[in-house]
């Protein structure tokens, strides 16, 4: 099954989208329905597609909601809005005066679904990597071989900034005068993130003697330069700034170069600023997309080269994280990233209201963020809740884009508690909202999401910001393996033993035996020609 | 600069020769000046370029040692006897009775360096991945297509093996009868990589009030399904499937597959049996090589899918867990892999017969395994050591595999204590064996390793086998951001919030102030609709 889907090529690997560049949003792949790219910088039009290599969830078009003729017209113009807002990476005041959207969220009922349509809900549609790798690995390469001019001429292309000098020191820059409202809310977010990312310290150390005389440890050790993607172009992130410097500074890396694309006047945004000087980032990279990435991996002449490279980005930004992870670069990275999601379990107990507002605070991200609604029991007010998913949306100036996520997503009714966790488990979703009556209770039975917001008074925007968790997540279905960002994402493990004598005998003739199973005999010698040294010395 | 070698092509993407085949082997990447690779099972030849994209150290090649034409000679036939042992995966006598090889480490002064050089001596060569992935992805596709039937095929054509079915359910396998003393010394060995890993166990929860009524902690979880893969063929690697198999127990992974190739009679080697049942593995999938990698991350007829890849393997399987990393196959790996290396450092008071011990144990693994040692001092008796090696060299069954790995390798003398650490740093070796009075108090120095060896009566071989550290780990520079298999390896991490409503009133305002600077007015209200619920009901 090939679905056809018409981006803008060379859209610009570093202009990112509104729509893609939400600190929760790594990665802006379009859902076969929607294009979120702007057509406006385009000059080429590239063809990606899903091809038989692609996850389709055949479920999402097969039963794809049926607008009426009016409503379709409406939702073409919603896209078009949609695609002026990526362009402009402003909302558009044109689009949020137009109230009367139909938005309605596709119920389902698990009890009515085959296995094979339950499976189809999980998947997400994905981007055919190789497709958008073909795009940026020449510019990947292009800067390995040309360094900053090659840096330069991107950022002149795709964010239409000429720059002198792409990197600056942060030390050297002045301290930005914010708002102090603002800035005492960053200051509470740089607390709390500091706070929880620094217990995790004391996890780091582990020693025992495995036998007498035979002592393990292992120990921590920074990674000594990271490179720190923040999306960009017109938007401010500050936020991800903050989460991802912030562990970096607790680690003790070295060398933290914080990227970004550069505002239209070549400076870089003063919250962005702010939260890089506090958290301790060492240096700016004025770039963004595929070539920032590719500076921090190669090193150039005014970038450092760094060892790992983390943070959320368009899909040329993960095309190229993933590219330089296979590569000689020696480098590597915090996750694989996709649209953001979330999941809200919801019972009876909830409020429409609540759980309505966290739908759309994820959908607002862009038309192909990811919103599951998972209600517990027929008590549930479904029609309550979709009511107040239109009622709030038309009230959105980003109510285009998050009517456009709503399509694409679904209620699914269950039955109990374990049917709920079991496909809570199954999405495995980045962003996982427990708003249920004694949600602590949930905890045990959930295994698979990258974070969990429990109960009424926690919705998932406190994780975005300010709670002190992280949040760049796993998005995609790829918490089933990977976790979010911590303070582990900017540290190594070194393990270390150390034998007496006295352990060197009790283990050694086990290591002399296994060695020789496996043939190795210079390994079993290391051992035997130091005990005959120990015989020799009695 | 292309150094073209010739390597045999689809030489059994399963056949690990031994030079590969060990646990601390993890590619058998061949370095330009020799091949490692049987041509017996060779159909057609295929040229691996290191290209310009390819690490080579100059120095290695510029200053290689040179050999008299009569040493030339027995090189060579060392070099076809290393041929021979790699095809037949077993000791050849007829190279023991050789004895007059000469071996010798070459000497640089790290005073008569300049920083090009010594950058150069960090480099490792390199494969061209790209390359070996055309020959890899074929093979992966295949398997994702057909399953069963294609992983038949490839076993039948590289291992020269048919079988009927290719997975057994570990329960359905009768204990094997072992030597009581091998049985006994794997049984420490489980006992010792148990107790360690279990220990990394406390390290796991965090909690924090970061703020009145704001609760953050993390959870670990067990990734449900991991693959290990066992490098094999005739070879035997038990302590591989320990390495992997205790932390997947102990994290209570569900579904552990182990992959290893069958022997010539279809059956697995009994102490890969003995360990898998002992570390509770439920599968194992008789096959190796990149048909095997494919069979678990995509899951097969008889096989699970699974969600991480873990273990050692030659440059194919390597290049399949890179290509599938990067896949729809939605599956992650442990790290990269390169050939195994030690770097040791040792002054005036390390006996020369243990360090030359300690070298020649990595050195057996294979022509290409990487072995540096740094001399501390003018004191250091670098003959002497130079002395043993070739003694000890030549005593060895692996004694010409020994050699070539020596030949590429170097001795590095340093005046202080300072200079040693800072290049053990910038090297970032797998193994780091610190043989110097007083090692403990190095280690803070130190920053860059897998695992670390601390004083005289620390062989390396102990952490292969039985000191209960983990003996699968980064290699070729990769110690500089990846750590070793550990129980992390088998979990992820789940952050976890619970806000009271007091700790939202405290926390909102600020949340909603940063949501507005950013333009997500829907994450604001999720927190406003809430707040003014609560002062409604006051």
């Amino acid at each position: 099954m090939m679905i056809q889907i018409l981006i803008a090529s060379l859209v610009s690997p570093s202009v990112v989208p509104i729509a893609s560049s939400s600190p929760l949003r790594p990665l802006s792949s379009s859902s076969p329905s929607t294009s979120v790219f702007s057509p406006g910088i385009t000059s080429t039009a590239q063809s990606l597609s899903f091809g038989s290599s692609g996850f389709v969830n055949p479920l999402v078009h097969k039963r794809g909601i049926q607008l009426s003729a009016r409503n379709r017209k409406k939702s073409m113009a919603a896209q078009a809005s949609v695609q002026q807002v990526d362009h402009e990476s402003t909302v558009s005041e044109a689009d949020a005066g137009d109230k009367s959207l139909r938005i309605k969220l596709r119920s389902l009922r698990l009890s009515e679904l085959d296995p094979s349509e339950i499976r189809g809900l999980q998947a997400r549609p994905r981007i055919d990597f190789s497709k958008i790798q073909g795009i940026v690995g020449p510019i990947v390469e292009d800067v390995r071989q040309r360094g900053d001019e090659a840096v330069k001429e991107y950022t002149s292309k795709f964010d239409q900034v000429k720059l002198d000098t792409i990197v600056e020191l942060v030390a050297d820059l002045p301290v930005p005068e914010l708002d102090p409202e603002v800035k005492a809310a960053f200051d509470v977010a740089y607390a709390n993130i500091r706070s929880f990312h620094a217990a995790q310290q004391k996890t780091q150390s582990v020693e025992v003697e495995t036998m007498p005389g035979v002592r393990c440890k292992r120990v921590a050790r920074a990674i000594n330069n990271v490179g720190l993607y923040i999306p960009g172009g017109t938007a401010v992130l500050p936020s991800t700034a903050l989460m991802l410097a912030v562990p970096a500074q607790i680690a003790g890396c070295k060398t933290v170069v914080l990227a970004t694309p550069p505002r239209p006047d070549g400076s870089i945004c003063p919250e962005v600023v702010y939260c890089a000087k506090k958290a301790g980032a060492t240096h700016i990279l004025k770039a963004g997309g595929a070539q920032a990435v590719a500076a921090m991996a190669w090193g150039t002449e005014s970038c450092p080269k760094v060892d790992k490279i983390l943070g959320p980005g368009n899909q040329y930004v993960t095309a190229a994280k993933m590219l330089l992870q296979n590569s000689e670069a020696m480098v590597s990275i915090d996750m694989p990233a996709g649209p953001s999601e979330v999941l809200v379990i919801a019972d009876k107990y909830a409020s429409p209201v609540h759980v309505a507002a966290d739908l759309l605070s994820q959908a607002e991200h862009g038309p192909d963020s990811q919103v599951v609604l998972v209600a517990v029991g027929d008590d549930v007010d479904v029609e309550a809740i979709e009511a107040e998913v239109e009622r709030q949306c038309n009230a959105l100036p980003r109510g285009s884009i998050a009517s456009k996520a709503i399509e694409n997503s679904f209620t699914l009714i269950v039955s109990t508690k374990a049917e709920a966790c079991a496909f809570s488990n199954l999405y495995a979703p980045e962003h996982l909202i427990v708003n249920v009556e004694n949600a602590a209770s949930w905890l045990d039975s959930l295994d698979n999401a990258g974070s969990v917001f429990l109960g009424r008074w926690t919705p998932e925007s406190v994780g975005d910001y300010a709670s002190g968790t992280n949040h760049v997540l796993p998005t995609y279905g790829y918490a089933r393996m990977y976790g979010g960002v911590s303070l582990d994402s900017f540290v190594k493990y070194m393990t270390v033993q150390t034998l007496t004598s006295e352990g060197l005998q009790a283990l050694g003739p086990s290591v002399v035996k296994m060695a020789i199973v496996e043939g190795l005999d210079a390994h079993a010698r290391a051992v035997t020609l130091r005990l005959k040294d120990l015989k020799g010395s009695k």
